[in-house]
């Protein structure tokens, strides 16, 4: 059955992964599965056709047969249960793997894309450079106990899984403004994530989709 | 095998729902599962005995045999995933499920969260007051999307599941605020899942927990 996504058809970040379709992407390069990409205008993303796919006007969504699914971490989740991987086979692995999804997506995103809105949306705003050291010291706080909690290990429970996938993807959001590096092991985290295959597939293949230009190597 | 979260000593709300082991206690009570609960001062959650289980220093955590979770979605798929009355049979409409799911805790909770952070870390910042109605803004282009989409449903898809389990307790806190009851139909499907007997037996379990009363009825 063919799989459809949707992406931006030019991505805010000019094609350096951080949109949220390289997530998608990753989880069916690492799964093996072919898929097809439709390109979305920021027009069309709010319009009737595309608020039926995705609620909120977003992308990416995700086609199979009868089946259409918004939300990234409900998409991974879909190829990780169904196909080889992304979770592991024993029971209390998985569900370890899907908390870290869960993690990822409720515990490290948000505080990392409010550094994001604060730049982008409330950037002109009186406030905004007073308020931003409060912003960057909730992400700091939060990515201190993420450090911790994954010590030395080279992944977060045991083997590579959809947990890494998705905690991996939203670091990277915090790479732009420096926080990242502010902590090493994570970092190397991050740069373990991006040096698999299946990752570099997925942005040489949004890179060259947003710039034309498909990466050396 | 025996079942044990943790919930606040003292819960910031006081005991009106709003605490996250709330959506824990209504999934074990959806499946029917009795469980014990370990009451977590706010000292004792950021000692390195409860760290070990929760690397963010947070409620609820989830014990059963050798499986130990944090991240209440993660929670409650495990519970869902293993026990009948929280997801679909049909594989394709569970997949939707966990979808709604992760659209409750990624897409509609941080902006809900923006709004209690900005009252309640920077209330007394001298910039809140100017800043409040962009952060409600973005809450209300939100939950408009949800209250379209939604549209004189009873439920997000289909019958009750774990996806409205999540996003009903999501939409909770949007009420103290006043903006859940801008969308009298998302309010509406809120009173529906706190209609609900396992709702109601888990409300009045954290109540007492925290106030030493029990709710009438």
């Amino acid at each position: 059955m063919t799989i459809t996504i949707t992406a931006f058809e030019r991505s805010p970040d000019g094609g350096m992964g951080l949109a949220r379709d390289t997530r998608v992407r990753w989880a069916l390069e690492e799964a093996g599965l072919p898929y097809d990409v439709r390109y979305v205008s920021f027009q069309a993303m709010k319009e009737p056709a595309h608020l039926r796919l995705h609620p909120f006007g977003q992308i990416p969504t995700y086609e199979e047969g009868d089946l259409a699914l918004f939300e990234t971490g409900a998409i991974v989740f879909h190829i990780a249960d169904r196909h080889a991987g992304l979770f592991p086979t024993d029971a209390d692995a998985r569900a370890r793997a899907v908390m870290w999804m869960f993690a990822a997506l409720n515990s490290v995103e948000p505080c990392i894309l409010e550094l994001v809105i604060a730049r982008f949306q409330e950037g002109d705003r009186p406030w905004t450079p007073e308020r931003l050291p409060l912003v960057k010291e909730r992400i700091r706080q939060r990515l201190g106990q993420l450090a911790t909690r994954l010590g030395d290990a080279e992944w977060l429970d045991g083997g590579f899984s959809a947990g890494d996938l998705m905690m991996v993807s939203v670091l990277l959001r915090a790479r732009p403004s420096g926080m990242l590096d502010e902590f090493p092991s994570l970092a190397a985290y991050v740069a373990r994530g991006e040096a698999r295959p299946a990752y570099q597939r997925a942005f040489a293949d949004q890179l060259e989709a947003n710039t034309g230009v498909r990466p050396a190597g």
